[in-house]
């Protein structure tokens, strides 16, 4: 704790910049930051890192990553706590729709972290990388978690991030990638088939692998516990390889 | 805490399997447990569950995802700290082999957890599924941080999991996936074959897709920010499909 009070003795220093991002960060954490320097980083993208003498890029990349775990841990007890009678596997495919970067992006916008990232890159050529802001957030939980430990951070990510999602939505809308693809090949007059590659296990585990192709050219491959979930995964991952918005 | 304290006074009233096993549960994470029936949980596969009335399994799959996702959280930390110099691909990297299925089923045995579940399963047709240590293990990292709290379950992970780890042989055994695969082939007379299937992206974000053919049959797909990655990622996921021991 000593440490955190002579960081906090910094803010006596802090240049106008510093302020103004201090006064950003309580506005969005909920309290003053200890160690500037962390959300400092948090909002520095790789794409407009400067590099270091040493040929090294400094980026949020590695508080991104750590922000990353830290928020699938929260949420996934959110969730275990919330549907007490839910298998699984519906607890692991809410969760991944909840931190993917699309809906992350959202909700850094509605904190706010868009304008303050928008400032920073003010005159940089940064181009627009789309998962930006969603990045940038998952940076900040890191920050967070390191500035001011974990059951902090586990109230800054229930009451500022999970908030703001819809679950009753995220829940009901199971996204059907099987219809996407299909859609998707009518406007482009392709075929669409599903083959089963193998079937692996025993009665009680089964393994299916199933093959998506496109007029007879396999695209993406799936696994799954039925025929079904096979099927799903690959045209899940057909999208992510087409590119098909869903 | 008043809470824990009353769960405590359950302990007088254990039968003699409890008592046993909260000695065994004492032993492995370094303190008593409060609540046993998490435990007992814990170490409850799904394949020995049994069926309540209303058709449901209790099993402790709910418990293995609550824990995967701590445990991730923590090691993720361990390494952010570890390695200050390393950038993200590495951590996730050596992230992703450090909490695999085969490296935790290792370590639960080690910590003796597997003989908890073999006294478990004792007279019971349970059959063998090969990473049942491993999930449990998972499990009981979720049990000890709905029974202890975060900072205690990041102790126990820190003192006597991670510890078991051989982290330069992790870091060091890059698992060519690509060699893997033609190893194989060669034994299966098989061809092998890299096919790029798109570029993606702009000068700074490149993302390549290939596919991996065998005797021309597309078998799995990879994707990567250089040619070289998307390869090694479709091997990957070729060892998986074709059951290849990597």
């Amino acid at each position: 704790m000593k440490l955190s009070r002579l960081l906090r003795l910094r803010s006596l220093f802090y240049s106008s910049y510093e302020k103004r991002l201090a006064a950003s960060i309580k506005h969005m954490v909920g309290s003053k930051p200890f160690n500037l320097s962390l959300y400092k980083l948090a909002i520095k993208h790789a794409a407009a890192a400067e590099e270091t003498v040493n040929g090294m890029k400094i980026s949020n990349e590695r508080l991104e990553y750590l922000g990353d775990a830290v928020l699938g841990a929260v949420v996934a007890e959110f969730l275990f706590i919330k549907y007490p009678f839910r298998d699984e596997g519906f607890l692991t495919e809410t969760r991944s729709r909840m931190v993917n970067r699309e809906a992350l992006n959202h909700i850094a916008i509605k904190l706010g972290l868009s304008k303050i990232i928008e400032e920073e890159y003010r005159g940089k050529n940064v181009g627009t990388h789309k998962s930006i802001y969603g990045d940038a957030l998952e940076a900040m939980v890191g920050a967070v978690y390191l500035d001011r430990g974990y059951e902090f951070c586990k109230k800054f990510i229930l009451r500022r991030i999970i908030i703001h999602f819809d679950l009753d939505s995220i829940i009901n809308t199971t996204t059907n990638f099987k219809s996407k693809v299909i859609e998707w090949s009518q406007k482009e007059n392709s075929s669409v088939d599903f083959r089963t590659v193998s079937i692996d296990g025993s009665q009680r585990f089964k393994e299916f692998v199933v093959e998506l192709l496109i007029n007879n050219e396999p695209v993406a491959t799936g696994k799954g516990a039925t025929k079904k979930k096979a099927e799903q995964e690959a045209a899940k991952n057909a999208c992510e390889i087409l590119n098909i918005a869903v």
